[in-house]
């Protein structure tokens, strides 16, 4: 047992999971920046400017817009039982871990859903769920997921929002892996709510969970006639404690919000438009380099956040993730549910998605599939990354 | 707006408020390291340790003992919304803000609650819980809090446990400003449900809650018909995912455990009754010195970590805080509910509590209580306090 003071000094990883990403150096200084109240004057500032660049970075007005004080599925769960009430109905699209566990989520808060299944690896289809609106005419919240971080799946929205509107409900969207790294639009595309993780294309350590509610959203909030299940998500209170009143809720996570703060402002130094494109460039380069390496993907319309892979028969899952964690540094993700022992992950989130760690990761991989799984170690796996690059 | 990448450099300043209290420097670099992915087996070894220690500074050999995701007021949430089913009796003591919210939380997740009530300032008495055990035969919990952070009252917990444990019920403890700094015995006194926060006598950045259950609130866990009405906080999912297992459940805020730990291995290396003994020393000293300024506590019972005084009539509450905030860098509280702008709270917890720190604030105080409102301004604090550390 390590209880003594000893600097604690962990390994230095490429961190190409399905999240945390790589976290600059200047937002672990921000991180580290001393300890100030939670009502100093200073870390006021810091809170405003904080939900002002969230709104930057949701593409949003919404002026209900801040940070959970917990990781993205405390966002999850903030916004489902903020906007359900005990025999609401709701319709989840279910495509993957995240999309049950939305469902999970708002059975507990005394939901009664009824879900748009898809398999593994695909998206929802428009029309199924326009038929779910037709078949649940009361539904008041549809939740889907925009980046399902177990399949690396990629939903459209636009098209399901006007059917959403049309149907006169709420339009809930698990964002966790495209805030800061894929187009989204809260605005634009009508989402009602909307949360995230700091951990994935923010490229900021996990702990909080940034949410958006709309004017609507809001409105269905003032309307409800029971209390919200959870006191510590209820957003009653939380917008009166970061409003300008700051009526006392919790503690907010100090040190955490400076490191959220750091990361928003290097977002918005690259701008949104820039990072969105070089989250797509180097999503190119490493499926060219993958798909030299014999490796497919998994879904049909991939993020370029996360790229979800089957791993071919006879390589052997464990032993590959662990020899590029060990003797390369890089840490790449396993599968989820179904797709246990049968997919990696491989993120390219914020901070992450980069040359580097495209050229680095295809080196490794090409290296250990030849060694255990007798394939080429020669597959031109960086060179097809390169024409990628040079195109 | 500050939305540039310009480091973040707040004002240092000395925290004697009602948390956070001041992180000292190693637990700051402890919380800037590298981020590790939450499944990295680096990480693992820290998560293993975090459980030990705390297990260690709760004086419990509990297992299920861990940091929950989320402030203190997420542990609250946490112990009382899996030890809790729709339609359980339920006893919350309240005398002050803390149990109000505990009976508000009880309340959301279908408790019937009974209260048992005593003045702000005031502790609850064994009587009273007597009588309250005694007209509710069926009551399941008991909630009571240890350090009342409001009114600074200090809850003897002995013999309340023992007529707790006669009646059937469990006993649960909120420990948020005594954990690390006052005798808190979680076994010997037979708490089956305890929780913390990190930002008050473990002097960490706030964020995470340490929390501890026993083998008979696992058991009443075990026994629940119904499923927990929080997913976030489920400790059947949380449990899973610091176990052996590592079941997935969130993205556990990596860097935070880090700084848990530093913090927690800090308190173990100057050992748990030389701190606790140190928080009596410094806050005896504080007292002389706020006795000799005039002012007098509100509880009969004081935390040593929260010194609760009324303010003085004619003393302008908000104008000396800021003053001391500006002019001297301390931070103190403010009072809450029956006690806004009638009360300040004075920590001295964890790194705060210092020899230095009571004596620059009592410097301080004396100098502006006299410039404010009229007192001498040699009023002879900081020797009052000099003799208790010369006794």
């Amino acid at each position: 047992m390590t209880n003594t003071l000893a600097p604690f000094a962990p390994p230095q990883r490429i961190l190409m999971g399905p999240g945390p990403s790589d976290v600059p150096a200047h937002v672990l200084a921000a991180l580290a920046a001393p300890t100030l109240g939670h009502l100093d004057p200073v870390y006021l500032r810091i809170m405003d400017e904080t939900r002002q660049m969230l709104q930057q970075v949701f593409r949003t007005q919404n002026q209900l817009t801040l940070a959970i004080s917990g990781t993205g599925s405390a966002g999850m769960e903030a916004c489902v039982a903020n906007l359900v009430e005990r025999g609401d109905e709701v319709i989840v699209c279910v495509n993957g871990v995240f999309g049950g566990r939305m469902k999970d989520v708002a059975e507990r808060y005394g939901a009664q859903v009824h879900t748009v299944d898809a398999p593994w690896g695909a998206t929802i289809e428009a029309e199924a769920v326009r038929a779910a609106l037709a078949a649940h005419p009361r539904t008041k919240v549809l939740g889907i997921v925009h980046a399902e971080t177990s399949t690396g799946a990629h939903q459209p929205l636009e098209e399901i929002s006007t059917l959403v509107h049309d149907a006169g409900a709420l339009l809930l969207v698990d964002a966790v892996t495209s805030l800061g790294g894929l187009e989204l639009r809260v605005d634009d595309w009508r989402i009602d709510a909307c949360y995230s993780g700091t951990q994935k294309c923010l490229s900021c350590p996990p702990g909080l969970a940034p949410v958006s509610f709309s004017a609507a959203a809001l409105a269905a909030m003032d309307a409800r006639k029971t209390k919200v299940g959870s006191w510590y998500l209820d957003m009653a209170l939380i917008r009166n404690y970061w409003g300008s009143d700051r009526v006392y809720h919790h503690t907010a996570p100090v040190n955490m919000t400076y490191a959220l703060h750091a990361a928003l402002a290097t977002v918005i130094t690259e701008g949104l438009d820039a990072r969105i494109a070089r989250h797509g460039l180097h999503h190119r380069a490493l499926r060219a380099g993958l798909q030299a390496l014999g490796l497919t993907y998994i879904p049909a319309r991939s993020l370029t956040s996360l790229n979800a892979v089957h791993i071919p028969d006879g390589i052997p899952d464990a032993r590959i993730r662990t020899r590029l964690l060990e003797e390369f540094g890089i840490e790449i993700g396993g599968g989820l549910g179904p797709f246990k022992g049968k997919a990696w992950r491989i993120g390219l989130m914020g901070a992450s998605s980069s040359r580097r760690n495209v050229t680095t990761l295809l080196a490794a991989l090409e290296t250990l599939l030849g060694e255990e799984g007798g394939a080429s170690t020669n597959s031109g796996a960086v060179a097809a990354a390169t024409k990628v690059y040079s195109a």
